[in-house]
């Protein structure tokens, strides 16, 4: 079984579905929800978005791999993100005065609905889907749902504009998460994702997170920090960096992480969704690691030197 | 004329009594819109909150500040996070079955309903002014809203609990922003916070960022990663720096930003909520700079050496 | 009048003659007399060795221009080391038993002479040029002398084999030093030359230094330590860096160098020998420099934003 | 038995006298001829001076031991330098027009003869040592020599001035080499000796070789460029760092160093002679790096996690 970040008609079902081999599958309302399943060994692993090319992190996300009891990430998935405007059969375009929609969808498609729905309000609710199964319901208020195509078929809705959002080139990046476990295996296209915590009486320690991979050679996909709720500015970083943590130059990069901060939480390496492979400086390969302990190895005596 | 964030009765509203010396306020109800009114000429001025100790940076601010047209912060205010919960009056706790209130405030209190308010349900509106507002119309279908004691008492609801936050000690901190102008004068006790958009083809960008920083002795009190709505992975970053633009050792870390940045986007320098000096390094004060440029102006014949 | 370090028939002489125009010269007994002469305004300038891809940097030079009174250096000259075997007239490869030279002509040949000199001692002199003047004396217990052609010219010695340096490729480097005074043109294949001193208590000072070259884009062609003959492990500097004081990365780098060490001997920047360009990554150019204070101008009110 | 740069009655076999329990010492005319004595087994080790407080490193010394087969250092010895000016028995102050010596005693005394001898004249020869021996000659044309006191003692002359270097503070730091072996064990207050040879197509290959120590908190006590004798800039640094190679830190950073650069020569881990512990600063202590080992071991699945 398969948890996800519900309801379904979301894009994250639509995610799901690219890598669901016919397991069965459960909506949660919301990721906490979907992440606890998993904890609570109700599902086998759970989808859930952690990043988004418009709107950035999923906060709701980062925070509970972050904060919450460990868990891993073994996958992910990325989608683009595209929306349509849907309302029940018979509607038109010059019908809609009032469209429902989820904040985010609202966020990305703010830029086509002043042009083409001059005159329309937007409410924000809970999901896009909701909106969706808000709208097909005869009374409704509202004329039009903005959401993932998925949810217009889910609720019979007929589509009255698609690929409606500001930019074209949106994706989504899902994760599939699941309990801690030994790692999987190097693809050679990996990456490793964790949070770091820095020491707040070390000025220059954020700098210092990022010597810890440049100084192995490690690249960075992804940086952001996200406040500890403890004071302002007092925050940690939620990391993607290049790599597996079984090859040595990024083995090397979370020991000392581990040593300059003050928590380093894992939370998995596994393949990238874009399947590209890293360029690795000389000095850095797997090949450079295992020459300088060989040498070291002969320079302290354990073995013969050549 | 000032405007702000509304409506009348959120934090914002309450920020803005600490620094109004008696001039109109208007608010706007959304964070561009107050910010446009400031690009229009409307306000001279206009408060938004930037950034939350619980949330972490507030998009819509940063956000428009980074894409916007250009505008100057030039003043900040720091406030307690409190939020009481209302009811019409006669209600009491063990009536509340149906909440309102905005997401933030939802998240911020979730621990306290968990535990107080067990089968209660929230929704979640565009403000906890207006979920205060909502409450108070007799036929609304809610029997309470969480919000800032302001918005209670604006709509004369009555204080079912106090002080609910789940963390008692959040911040929230709001800028007052203006059109650009000569920034204000140094006070010792500064911030300057600017936007800085990496070259994507540059792998080590942000370390280089950092270095500009680091290299001239300047410290960062907040460093905050924002998608710039292209792909993903392709951040900008939002800064708040110690230190004036006026002092030397920033100016010098300003302009080394700008030639390795694709852009900077500078968003003022002002006076710190919380007046903390910066402890400047030895080889980073005023008068090791003009020292500097003494000696240079030596070795380079413009003025006789000693 | 130009100085330099002699006697007649040293490389130094050689070096000399490559650069001069007709001007009268002078020699020197030792480099410290030819750059004092320097100082006394006796001549208006002196060439001295500060280089060679053997042996390395040229102490005397080194510590003098550090220690001393101020001076510039205005260009420098390379030229190959070729050092030959000579006698009096009528000597033979078999009858030499005894060679005179200076210790480092005999570092520089030692190779040689054990393979085709093997029973000979070598004693080492004051100067190659002695040697030579010595082995002209018919009473002289030496037979042969290793000096550069132009002293086997000058004292009449016949060459008995000649290219019999161990390295072929052996370089050494002169320089021309003046009295201090207003750089010369850039050139844009320019070298400025100083010499930096740590505070000994900063641990990683020299990391520092090298930052403040790298953090502005400036390479280093040479980098020297020396002893400050205070204490053990008390090191100061010497540095070549590619580029001219005029230029404004390497203006930033001197600046801030001048902040971070106990002191800055500025000692010129002068047109390379070998005529490279540098290779100027991107931020750094000049018009990178510019570009940056003119945002910077704009920001500060001090310029209209464009 | 034991070999030392000689000949008998130089700094070397006073030194050598401080470590030296009963065996047998051979002196060697050479630095080389000492260390090659170790290679053929002639010797078990041997003592040679490898830095200078007031001259720098000896470059014989370093030379040999970066070019040479390998050989280990397993200590030191710092002693005071100490001239004394010596003559025949009855010779005073007053007689004394020309003096033999060895460059570098030249150079640490050439104030006080400027001084307290102004006409007389100084000739260099090989060895402080050689230089009693030629004075005590009754023929010699020398009437006094400058050496150590133990050479006067040695050739019984009268010391007419002692303690005549004008730096009464100069040091000279001795090292005893053996054969490569297992370092020995970690007192705590150790230094480890290497040579590091960049990649010379690598700018800012120096910061590097550098950044690997500051990154692992290992402080450097010395640093010195050596050509390489290629070409003009070609160096290599010979360089001693704070620590045993048998400390994790130490461990990673000369891996890393290995990593980086085309070659890294070990020469040997071994008691400091000033007995200073480091001070580690936090993140790089010994139980940092195990701290940082089991933490690894945990995510890897290696371990359960707490």
């Amino acid at each position: 079984m398969l948890g996800y970040f519900g309801p379904a008609g979301t894009f994250t079902q639509q995610a799901l579905l690219r890598i669901n081999d016919g397991e069965e599958i459960r909506p949660y309302d919301t990721v906490p929800q979907a992440l606890d399943a998993v904890r609570a060994g109700e599902v086998r692993a759970a989808l859930v978005p952690i990043e988004n090319s418009v709107e950035g992190g999923v906060s709701a996300t980062l925070d509970n791999l972050a904060g919450g009891d460990p868990l891993t990430i073994i996958r992910e998935v990325v989608i683009p993100v595209q929306f349509v405007l849907c309302g029940r059969p018979g509607t038109t375009l010059g019908d809609v005065r009032k469209i429902l929609t989820h904040p985010h969808a609202h966020a990305q498609t703010r830029g086509w609905i002043a042009k083409n729905l001059r005159g329309a309000t937007v409410t924000e609710g809970g999901s896009t889907a909701a909106a969706a199964a808000e709208v097909a319901n005869p009374e409704s208020r509202y004329q039009a749902a903005i959401c993932a195509q998925v949810a217009a078929d889910t609720y019979g809705l007929e589509v009255l504009a698609d690929n409606i959002a500001d930019n074209k080139r949106a994706l989504t990046r899902f994760i599939l998460v699941a309990l801690p476990g030994r790692p999987g295996p190097v693809t050679g296209s990996d990456k490793t994702t964790l949070v770091a915590y820095m020491h707040s009486d070390r000025p220059g320690a954020l700098l210092e997170i990022l010597e810890q991979f440049a100084g192995r050679g490690v690249n960075l996909c992804r940086i952001e920090s996200r406040p500890t709720k403890r004071s302002l500015g007092d925050y940690c970083f939620s990391i993607d960096a290049e790599g597996h943590v079984a090859e040595p130059r990024m083995a090397e990069a979370l020991k000392g992480l581990h040593r300059v901060c003050k928590k380093v939480t894992f939370l998995g390496s596994y393949p990238r969704a874009d399947a590209v492979m890293p360029r690795i400086a000389r000095g850095f390969t797997d090949e450079d690691f295992e020459d300088a302990e060989r040498w070291f190895a002969r320079i302290m005596g354990v073995e013969p030197s050549s």
